[in-house]
């Protein structure tokens, strides 16, 4: 396997292997896979190559990624990359600029080594990806290509955006480490918007030091790791009004790992979400639409017919959502967002399910966001950890909540619980 | 002088005129006063007539703005005309789609006149465009083009963004209404971002009806004009704690008016900001400079050199703020928020400074933002209105503010304020 990237980053400063060895690493992986997995929307050799050499040419480190391989979910903006965001309508399309967060990982010395596959505009619509532990899966979405890249070993971390469930619903159908921060942590310029209100870049990888790294990278902060709790968390463990969605594995991942952490000390108890909260399902759907109506606005004018049948029904549902209701949306959210804060206020953070269960056979559709589309609403930081094993042995994430803007305290709390609940992966040496 | 956008939708509709009839008259008054206003980046005769051309001969409106022309900022992507951003990397910079509010105006018939000009990346670096009513002095920015061309009589509403004081100002200094509505409100996709969190669209009109019809379809609402209040407001007097920078003639504007909205009948009261507003001036730099820079990362790592001084010291001093102190004064402004809501729940909009006096001498400095700064920064939405003038005979606007959410509430506020201070021109005959 590919180290990840903070080892990576290591082994270059220390002169132990070049960006280039780890570019042809990765470029034999895909070479091995790539016509099982379809994670890639645009990969050229040359050009990865290129960029490393530069790198590996550097008289010193030009920043914590020198030399680091990093994939982009194709709804980024990148100058010298086509971004065609899922859909024929950008078949070729080659944007003039790099997206903010493509820019600063570029300036921290990544590599960018290609564009990973979307669904159509981040939306429902699925590409061609697969399910790396097994093929007649679906991946999950819209991050499909960033989760299946790097939990087959492509890539050591990637980027993606989650809107509902589009970064820690794939990151736990493929096994692998999603983290979805607080809202507005990263720069959103340059990438495609799909519910602007909603639209949150997130992070795959296959450990946490990694996402620590690069959320460190993205937010100018120096690499500081993940501070070790001091005492074992207060932990609630919230099934949310959608437990009974929850297929018998997401079941028994979320019993164990209370009892993983109980047993280890943490001090837990249930939380029930109040009432208010049932609603935000139905106010997702209402702000969701609204917004990724306009968001296409364009698209819709003049290319209309080349988006899917889910996509128009989607800016279709938008453009006749009634502004007011939208409005009342939005103000019914912003509440659930205070009382959590309240809620969270002697917890550190919440466990909760991630996804209703293993991923779906067939690849045309990437699964339920339900489990996810509640947080992203409420704007909490969260992350996914790759614990558990349903009946297909397929892999079945838990989820980490914490307070909005606690997210140095939720790497904490994801990496002591993911100790506690015994490593598929160990969180340090990825 | 041209008709605003409410009368000229009625006399297309009437047949009383077309569309095209209005673009040769704007194009006569551009042809007359460009060379002395410079309010176009990119203006092409054809085009606009070839759009004019097609509403005129449809069978029916394809909307409320059916034939209307309207002038668009130039950090709004238009996929038709050049987007060059006030910025020498961009020249001739053609993107692949309109952005979502250009293509909402064009779906409901608005025929794009052209591209208005705008400080470097609507930052502080003015581009070439003089104030209307004295070409010596500035139109005040960036919206600059936006405000001066419907100043001018150029075109009768056109889209600007406010981050600091990028509508309310220009507005004030040309003598016309500025509008920035709630934060959020309209859909951003396709705009050059500068400050992410602060970033509105607002708008530029010679009246209240134009800029609640623009707002109504941006909003997707059925156009409903403005409502007449039932009563007369309760309006606070906010000096602000910037008073001390308040020339006399924005004195003489704020007291004069306080007199006639009381005279006609207003509750009226003082208001002053709690000790926490005093720290939003420096909050919004560490915000502004923060998020800035993270937007210009692709141009400051391939481009420096051709940013203007002025941006090469805000992104180099964003780069530099440390992320801890950008999340701190995040909290600080949403504290100051919750703050304002609460101040705001017994009164229906407050009175307060639009900028410290008349356009200043010159061309290289668009004036002072700070009297806007404080209300973008609390997401609320504001209005300004020409109501005045100063020692010079420039005009000197004034401003109300009311609570998030509140816009309709604003326009009527706005609209029974106007009458009470006499109208230079009238907000229903514009």
């Amino acid at each position: 396997m590919i180290p990840g990237a903070v080892e990576a980053a290591r082994a270059i400063a220390e002169g132990r292997t070049t960006s280039e060895a780890l570019v042809r690493a990765c470029l034999a992986r895909i070479a091995e896979r790539e016509e099982t997995v379809r994670a890639w929307a645009f990969l050229d050799p040359d050009l990865a190559l290129a960029q490393a050499r530069a790198r590996d040419a550097a008289a010193k480190p030009v920043g914590p990624l020198h030399g680091v391989l990093v994939g982009i979910k194709d709804i980024f903006d990148t100058a010298d990359m086509r971004t065609e965001m899922g859909s024929p309508i950008y078949a070729g399309h080659r944007p003039a600029a790099d997206a903010a967060a493509v820019a600063i990982l570029r300036a921290a010395g990544a590599v960018i080594l290609g564009k990973t596959v979307t669904a159509e505009f981040a939306g429902t619509h699925p590409g061609a990806t697969a399910n790396p532990h097994d093929a007649a899966r679906t991946p999950g979405g819209s991050s499909q290509g960033s989760a299946a890249g790097v939990a087959d070993g492509m890539v050591p971390v990637a980027l993606g955006t989650q809107t509902g469930g589009s970064v820690l619903r794939p990151s736990s159908f493929c096994g692998i480490v999603g983290f979805k921060p607080t809202f507005g942590t990263f720069n959103r310029a340059g990438i495609k918007f799909a519910a602007e209100s909603l639209d949150t870049i997130g992070l795959h990888a296959r450990n946490l030091e990694d996402i620590a790294l690069v959320r460190d990278v993205l937010t100018g902060r120096e690499p500081g790791g993940i501070a070790p709790l001091g005492n074992p968390p207060r932990i609630g463990v919230c099934r949310t009004p959608l437990w009974h969605l929850a297929e018998p594995e997401t079941v028994a991942a979320i019993e164990a790992a209370a009892g993983a952490i109980r047993k280890a000390g943490a001090d837990v108890d249930k939380v029930t979400l109040p009432d208010p909260f049932a609603a935000l399902s139905e106010a997702r759907r209402a702000i969701n639409d609204y917004e990724r109506a306009r968001a296409m606005a364009h698209e819709w004018r003049t290319d209309r017919d080349r988006l899917s049948p889910a996509m128009q029904r989607t800016v279709a549902s938008g453009f006749a959502t009634p502004d007011a209701e939208y409005r009342t949306a939005l103000a019914a959210t912003e509440e659930c967002r205070r009382l959590l804060d309240d809620m969270l206020e002697d917890r550190d953070a919440l466990l909760a399910p991630v996804v209703n269960g293993e991923a779906p056979l067939g690849l045309d559709y990437a699964g339920d966001p339900a489990f996810q589309s509640l947080w992203t609403m409420l704007h909490v930081p969260a992350i996914t950890l790759p614990t558990h094993r349903g009946p297909n042995e397929m892999p079945v994430g838990i989820q980490i909540v914490s307070r909005r803007g606690a997210d140095d305290l939720l790497l904490s709390v994801a990496e002591w619980t993911w100790m506690c609940c015994g490593l598929e992966t160990s969180p340090s040496t990825g």
